[in-house]
This record gives structure tokens, sequence and C-alpha cells, in this order.
């Protein structure tokens, strides 16, 4: 702990997902005054067919 | 916010996904009393030997 | 299986809590053709000040 | 309900899978006083891609 | 990693909560070939009115 | 979407809450390309006696 989890796009490129774990874990050691190494963060990649906002999937959205 | 998971079996009909999002957030907008733009609705498909119920895996029912 | 977890602001009426589950748990039932037998849905309340949306908590919103 | 989730990394043997969702079901089912038909285990594989610790994703550590 | 998250009903037992993760935390070493070091186990519970299974709350389930 | 759960021991000051979602938002709108207005951040408070690493709960390692 803390564990943290991202539900977002798929992020094709390896470089943002190594930016994005590295900015998080920084804020989160940060405010809760923990050492980076106890810090899990996980990112959970979901398709534009499986999110909806607003009753409508996304993946519609894109075809429109 | 509200933000609802929806896990379960795989769904091959993207016509059920765009039903199942739509009455979810139909419902919840009228129960939480927010508007529908407010509401997002994630699924997650687990595959058959990823879930188990009273200790086996769905996949073993399956091939029984 | 399925399983629903319905994550948002706290729920003071029970009527309403009765509601949401029914309606949530009949959409699913028809849409993945499974028995309400087999579906649970689960209620998560989060309180405001532990929600954020465009990097603001809701609890500040609601005090401006 | 009990429902339980397993966040791990990818599990490739079968035998391995059902060996887990026995072994946490009958812990489970000890602890809580329910009979195994009401407990729910889910596995949620991450690739090494998509989880980090430390700000580091485990990809980066294996590729080292 | 790995993580498990168990959703049930509220344990009013601390030595039933220590017996639980202890349990848990034996059975995924062994099945993932980790140290218990790497693992962690989080309970939530959740108070009857806010679990339904069939559409119904187990609260209104125990008033009956 | 995003929706990031942070899932971590209480945060007894709302200061540190607004910090931590504040700069999460940030590094996540930044590594997404998404405005903060889509984004929903999420904490999740875990009581020590809901929380264990290699199979001892926290709340034993505070009173040792």
């Amino acid at each position: 702990m803390p564990f943290i989890v991202v539900n977002g796009p798929p992020v094709r490129d390896l470089a943002r997902k190594r930016a994005l774990v590295a900015g998080i874990t920084e804020v989160v050691a940060r405010e809760y005054g923990q050492p980076p190494e106890n810090i899990t963060v996980l990112i959970r990649e979901d398709e534009a067919e499986n999110v909806a906002v607003a009753g409508n999937l996304l993946a519609d959205r894109k075809t429109e």
C-alpha cells in the first residue's frame, strides 16, 4: 500500500506508461509520506467498446 | 461519478453492450438524480478460466 | 457472476437503493441472459472529500 | 458474496489457477462461515508493462 | 503484486481477519511462486444494505 | 475516463487530499492527453485492520 489503479483507454506508447507510473508514484509518495517501494500502480486498458459515458459506448462516438 | 463497473463473461454482440450500458445508465441517472453525462459504465469481460464459483473454474464446468 | 459495482455519492434513502439494485439487476439479467440469482450488485458510497473531478474534490465544490 | 479479486501476473498453467481458486475459496468459506456456493473468485492477469512498483514498470525490471 | 481484494460482509472478530489474510497469503504465495512480502490483501466490508443478490438487498432478506 | 482509484491508509488532512488529487490529475491529463474535466480520482481509505502485507494485518504491526 498504497495501491493505485488507473482505468483508461489503451496506451500504445511504452514511454507514456513509464511517465504515467513515475509521475503518479512521485505524487503518492509525497502526499502519503511513504517510500516509493511501498507504492504499486496498475494500468487497466479498456477498449472503446467497453466504456460508456452518458449511456453511449465510446466506440460508437468514434464512428459517428 | 457515478462510475459503474460490470464484471461478467465476454459479450460477443455489440448490440448487447449498447443495450446494457444504456439500460444501466438510465437506472442510475434516475435513482441518483444525476444527468447521464456524469455517468460512466465500464464493462469488464472475464474469461471462464479466470472465474470460479464454489472453488471451481467456470471453464471446468463447461468442459464437463 | 455477473458482479456489478456502483461507485457513487452516499444514498441516504433505502428505497432508492432498492430501486437501484432492482433496476440494474433486471437490465443485466436481460442482456447477459442470466437468472437474477446469479447477479450481485454492490453499492459503494464515497464521501465528497474522497472524490475529485478535474483535480478538485467534490467537497470543495460544495463549499464554494 | 464474498467476492474475491486476485490481481497478479499472468498465470500460464491452468492447474495453478485451479489450485489458486480452490485454496482461496476454502479459506474464505471457513473464515466467513459461508457455503462455497456463495463465493466467487476472479483472477485478473496484468502484463508486466501495466504494473509498476516504486515508480518503475515491471517490464523494465525484466529487461535490465 | 499480487494484490487481493476480499469483498464481503463485515467481520467483527479480529482473529478471523488474521486467519483470513494469513490463509489467503499462503495460498497465493504458493501458487504464484512469490515471497509473502510481495503479497497484499485488502478486506472490504460491505453493509447488508449495500449488497444485493437477485435484485434484493441483503438487508431486506434479513428483516423478512 | 480516465478513472483513478487510490487505495491507501486513511488521510486525516484535507489539504493532503487536495494535493493528492490535483497532482494525480495533472499527471494523468498530461500522459493521456485528456482535459482534466474527463478525469475522476477516487480515494479509498482502508483501516489498518483491513490491510495485510506478508500475511500480517497492518494493525498488528503497529501494536508490536
